[in-house]
């Protein structure tokens, strides 16, 4: 398994890169059962919009190995998690190119399919980076102020990552970046980023989530990117919970908060943030014991704060999505 | 100790309760010498902005009666923590009262002065308390949705809070009242509001700080009550890092966002915002080891934001503290 990529075949199984684990250690899973796949979705071993999306292929195509029916292995996989829709996007797909087959073909289509998704992505997502890399060479400060959250690295796809892809870009185009990483409570995924930049040698801060608004107020950022795990017609993104917050903050000192996703995240299907399924995930993540808690894991960014969605197709703006070929 | 005052005396030297220590265990602390008492207060197994004040008073006279210099006792407490305005409030009175006695005289005038100053915070917040009550009472939804950030209940003060003042007396008036208590990483103060409103019987919910966009944009908060460490003359206010992220999404939809504090905290030869000093912590409060942290205790809330200064004296705007007797 090649160090910057977060899902390998590995036989008639794929083996992932236990996120829930990291940054305290380096430990790799296999998935050989449909059950092990949607688990590794379900309790985050794998998470991020499009390697979720990428994993329930995979998780398909093993099910379907072990003699699954199709139907039953889709619902299975898609009952893991609500809010991305890559997840939805990858399983519509694959049964759009499984059903018609005959059941003793489908297996190995699925596996075809599953391997075409993630290379997708991992081409769509270094698409990301270079159409991402200007937003942050116009910025005269060096190093560029980078302010992202929750981790949308490469960790979070197939390879490359989306919100940290035009960091990596940059970097490689000899630009000097610094990254304001945010904690990302409850489930501290800012610790995945600084472990994903510490790894490339990019210069970053871990902040509490909370002093995001100090931070803008000081003028100590130039740009914000994250990434999404639903974007509505509209523009309206789901993201981590406590993106908002940092849309809000942005807007309010000027400072550009751009959202970087594929095409495959965005639901052209659901006109609005409103119509977006908001997961609840258990109280016990955040650690208090027997404290009443709610644990909303995403929020929503209105289209109006956002300056743009950094695709593989190019930057395109919130409210522009209709000009993106699906 | 009664159960709900945070600092009493006892012989020589006060006993605090360790707020470290809560809500895993009720363990007290008995403080007797100059180096107890600003220990105390810098690792904050007492905090917020009146109980500092309190504390660094009895910590003079403790001092005192070590026969410690007053000068270097008022440096050596000073220095413990920049934010909080009470610290230096609490310890000006006590040099304009101690400054003209005799050396043998000092020890003694120096707790009783502590004593009424532990005094004068009991009173304010009470009045606090009556004066924000007409605030939840006005709200039409039963239970009165109010969020809060940190801790400014009676853990903050010597007694009753300040933020959680009026929220104490609307339930003592009969009002239903349920409250969003945020996590306020990176030290979880929220679990400190949370242990306090489960002693008393008052319905809470704890949130990652987060979450807090998302709730106000579902209309899930009737009103913000917030506590403060220094309010400029201007009425721009410092308080927990995080406080301004909750005021920015209070003003986008419509949620009225007040600040409760006694007059003690209103810095009045600070103009503005700016001129407050932003206490910088530990990296290691967020726990993440080999990691670099940013890690700013407080941030600033300009005071177009806020709808109300609640103090002792009557719900003051924001921008009208120039009414306030001083």
């Amino acid at each position: 398994m090649s160090g910057l990529r977060t899902i390998a075949e590995d036989g008639d199984g794929v083996v992932i890169l236990d996120q829930t684990r990291l940054p305290r250690e380096t430990v790799f899973v296999r998935l050989a059962t449909l059950d092990q796949a949607a688990e590794a979705i379900r309790v985050m071993q794998v998470r991020g919009a499009p390697l979720i999306g990428a994993t329930a292929a995979y998780g398909l195509a093993i099910a379907l190995r072990e003699g699954v029916a199709l139907a039953t292995a889709i619902a299975t996989l898609a009952a893991t998690r609500p809010t991305a829709v890559n997840l939805r996007w990858a399983l519509d797909r694959m049964h759009t190119v499984l059903a018609p087959l005959p059941i003793a073909g489908q297996a190995a289509a699925a596996w075809a399919e599953a391997r075409v998704i993630a290379r997708e992505d991992e081409v769509a997502n270094a698409a990301i980076g270079e159409h991402g890399r200007p937003l942050l060479e116009r910025v005269a400060r060096r190093p560029v102020q980078v302010m992202t959250h929750c981790n949308a690295g490469w960790l979070a796809t197939v390879a490359h990552g989306t919100a940290i892809a035009p960091i990596y870009a940059a970097r490689n185009a000899g630009i000097d970046v610094h990254v304001w990483v945010s904690e990302t409570r409850p489930r501290n995924q800012g610790l995945l980023t600084a472990w994903e930049l510490d790894q490339a040698g990019i210069a970053h801060t871990l902040i509490a989530d909370n002093a995001a608004g100090l931070l803008m107020m000081r003028g100590a950022v130039d740009v914000v990117i994250v990434g999404a795990d639903r974007i509505a017609a509209n523009g309206d993104t789901a993201n981590k919970v406590g993106t908002y917050l940092k849309a809000l903050a942005a807007r309010e000192h000027g400072v550009p908060f751009y959202v970087a996703a594929p095409v495959s995240t965005i639901d052209f299907t659901c006109a609005s943030g409103v119509a977006i399924p908001i997961e609840e995930r258990d109280g016990s993540e955040l650690g208090a014991a027997a404290v009443p808690v709610a644990n909303p894991a995403f929020d929503v960014t209105p289209a109006a704060l956002i300056a743009g969605i950094i695709t593989e197709q190019g930057v395109f703006p919130a409210t522009g999505l209709g000009a993106i070929r699906q």
